[in-house]
């Protein structure tokens, strides 16, 4: 890898999303060396992969080259490169562009679709964990739009116009909501051959309420928002099959569609090699310690998604989400200094800023802590965080601006089909999880 | 196709490029009924396409949805087809979602990429005549930079960082000169592991001056200006041959490359059916008359790159370039509307408003008739200009905030591989020219 061993500690990091790349900009202004891999050349602010998916922003103001983050210091490497498995035993990565040594190692490596063993979703659904895949929704929504302009096939247009998402997480709800966004404010005017009366917007959720892991609140709010939107809400409803056309579930309701988006669930992206006690098999997540040890390591740690820190406030992990291991990261840089000077370790803690949620276009649910409210100032608060934290300056005003554009102009214009699909039949022919 | 045949004569427009889209701008307003048809779902802003290849702009901000067009008039329709042929004599277009019956046909299909038919440089090279192969170049450019990074091989690593570029008319000279930029600003910041000098960037010119179209005195400051920035420039040089490696041409020079781009020409690129007659075979354009008449017919026209107009100051037709697509496309409004109403056509006359190129971050050459002049005013006039006519207030709004930002932080932020190659060896799988 043409990195040179001095002697400096080497710390390396798998993963460049928020808890990797929350620990790099602490470790860059420490005593070591640093390597930072990661599988693409960018951090993703997948907050917002939802808008990128729905012609709202372009992909590049919302991903933020990771080089950027490790040219401040020269003692800082970036690698593009997909580690295949660990040696603990050698202190060694191993990647599809060499071995590395490493002294301490930090596994960032976040989590993945989750599609529970059903393979005809994973066969034929879409899903979105990274900015190729969104933009192949993009690509599929606006490619449907057309295809459903010239079709004379009553039932085909209507499956064409059917939008169906399974998972009322805060992804499906964002989801839906800017699809029937799109329906509302783009189709009548772009698509002027369309009804938009034909398109429909399906949310599925396995619970009884949306967003369940928010409050009984930010649910009932959200829930009236998507409705009062046109999207049509089946809750209690888990999905069984997915043919390419018609979804099915547990229920009698069966839709036809040529768009389904699967947004039901993530579990953790491990790395082949750690021992088998070092895993909590059913969340596919890494067993850590207060200080994010790997269970039976001492210089190999997870942040993230991909930790299970059980405590008592959090039982089962800390949510799979942006802050945990925006805190992780930022808290493990503190850790590893510790151990590299002999002293004591400090024990993460946790402290929970809220969870939030946006619904349409000038709309939002909040929970911060007993304080839950909704609507437009919670809209307003909602792009307060999201910009703030969005990485870098050029992206902040980019998104700004059309986030600004599109709300004035009731207007989402990033609408090229850059990756399209080789037609319907063919649609699941593209590669969906690689890029 | 799904368009309702009304009373009003029916202008099908093939083609939504500068030609095309001027053309239905007007055709808008008038009592026509008007259907645009394109293989994209967007307008392509083709001359700030080398600033996408290089990382300085992101696709969505040149290029504008086809359908915010069509969208102002009720008697407009927009059509995502890939026109197959014409059958003039029943009045019809042949496309891959249906028939079409015109009452007016305009072919504004433009021009494509000419291999002068050398297979080995279509088959191995790189060309950027659309976004999806502008991101082609980018990615190639950043996947380059990681490889060299991290090989032992000096010569493998040679060849990853020359960049090769055959043809100096302005997207050569744009593309190495913007190329140059990223050497000399990007790459000593975000890979220090890369020895800048060792990246070199060769131009090639099979004429003894680059900008061949443009003056002398601008060839000359281009000229300058380039070697300034570090790009070798090869006059009387013509690439005969490139195996994916190494460029071979009608000289000495042979350079290992990984990256070869060709520029050296286009050539109509017509659709199938109309008469042998209608063609000027060597330059693959319709021949038309003063009223952009395709010859031999009364109700078909071309216009833009397709159409060779033989004029007296423009004896092989007018250069293929922006300015006479646009105009032509307005000129050509007009005289439908005679025709419709049975009277005079005029004749199309060309107003040369002057060309100009970009060298580098702040510097241009412009020829404004007897006017030349180049530096950065020059580039001022090519920044007002290009901002001028791109199309939307948010493309313009994001584009002209990149300019800023790129210039006063001397950085290329648009930087993510999303179009990934599938490994250097398997480089050329990738379909280069169909989407």
């Amino acid at each position: 890898m043409n990195i040179p061993k001095t002697d400096l500690p080497r710390v390396v990091i798998i993963g460049g999303g928020f808890a990797g790349m929350a620990l790099a900009r602490k470790v860059l202004k420490e005593d070591m060396q640093m390597v930072l891999l990661d599988r693409h050349n960018y951090h993703t602010f997948q907050p917002l992969l939802y808008q990128v998916s729905t012609s709202g922003l372009e992909p590049d103001s919302i991903a933020y080259p990771l080089r950027k983050i490790t040219r401040s210091s020269e003692k800082c490497f970036f690698r593009l490169a997909e580690v295949t498995s660990i040696s603990a035993e050698k202190n060694t990565v191993h990647t599809n562009i060499g071995d590395l040594i490493y002294d301490y190692l930090v596994i960032a490596t976040g989590s993945k679709t989750n599609f529970f063993g059903n393979d005809s979703i994973e066969e034929h659904g879409m899903w979105m964990k990274t900015v190729p895949q969104a933009l192949n929704i993009r690509s599929l929504i606006l490619e449907n739009l057309e295809q459903a302009t010239i079709t004379d096939d009553p039932e085909k247009r209507k499956a064409l116009l059917n939008f169906v998402l399974a998972g009322a997480g805060p992804t499906g709800v964002e989801l839906s909501g800017a699809i029937a966004e799109l329906r509302n404010h783009i189709v009548p005017k772009d698509y002027p051959d369309l009804d938009p009366n034909e398109m429909n917007i399906h949310l599925l959720e396995g619970l009884d309420r949306v967003l369940p892991p928010m409050s009984e609140h930010a649910s009932k709010k959200a829930h009236e928002m998507l409705e009062e939107l046109g999207v049509k809400i089946h809750l209690n409803t888990m999905v069984e099959n997915y043919d390419g056309h018609l979804v099915e579930t547990n229920t009698e309701l069966a839709i036809k569609t040529e768009t389904f988006i699967w947004s039901a669930g993530v579990t953790g992206a491990p790395v082949a090699g750690l021992n088998a006690s070092a895993m909590v098999e059913k969340a596919n997540r890494y067993e850590v310690n207060a200080f994010n040890q790997v269970n039976g390591y001492e210089n190999i740690f997870a942040i993230g998604d991909i930790a299970l820190m059980q405590t008592e406030d959090f039982p089962k992990g800390h949510p799979m989400v942006a802050q945990p291991a925006i805190q992780q990261g930022k808290h493990l840089a503190k850790n590893i200094k510790h151990l590299i000077r002999g002293e004591k370790l400090e024990p993460f803690e946790y402290f929970d800023k809220g969870t939030m949620a946006t619904v349409g276009r000038n709309r939002a649910v909040v929970d911060l802590h007993k304080w839950k409210f909704s609507g437009f100032f919670a809209w307003f608060v909602w792009m307060f965080v999201h910009l703030w934290f969005l990485v870098g300056f050029r992206n902040r005003t980019v998104t700004f601006f059309n986030w600004i554009y599109n709300y004035v102009n009731f207007d989402k214009a990033a609408r090229l089909i850059i990756r399209p699909f080789k037609g319907h039949e063919e649609k699941m022919t593209m590669d969906k999880e690689k890029v």
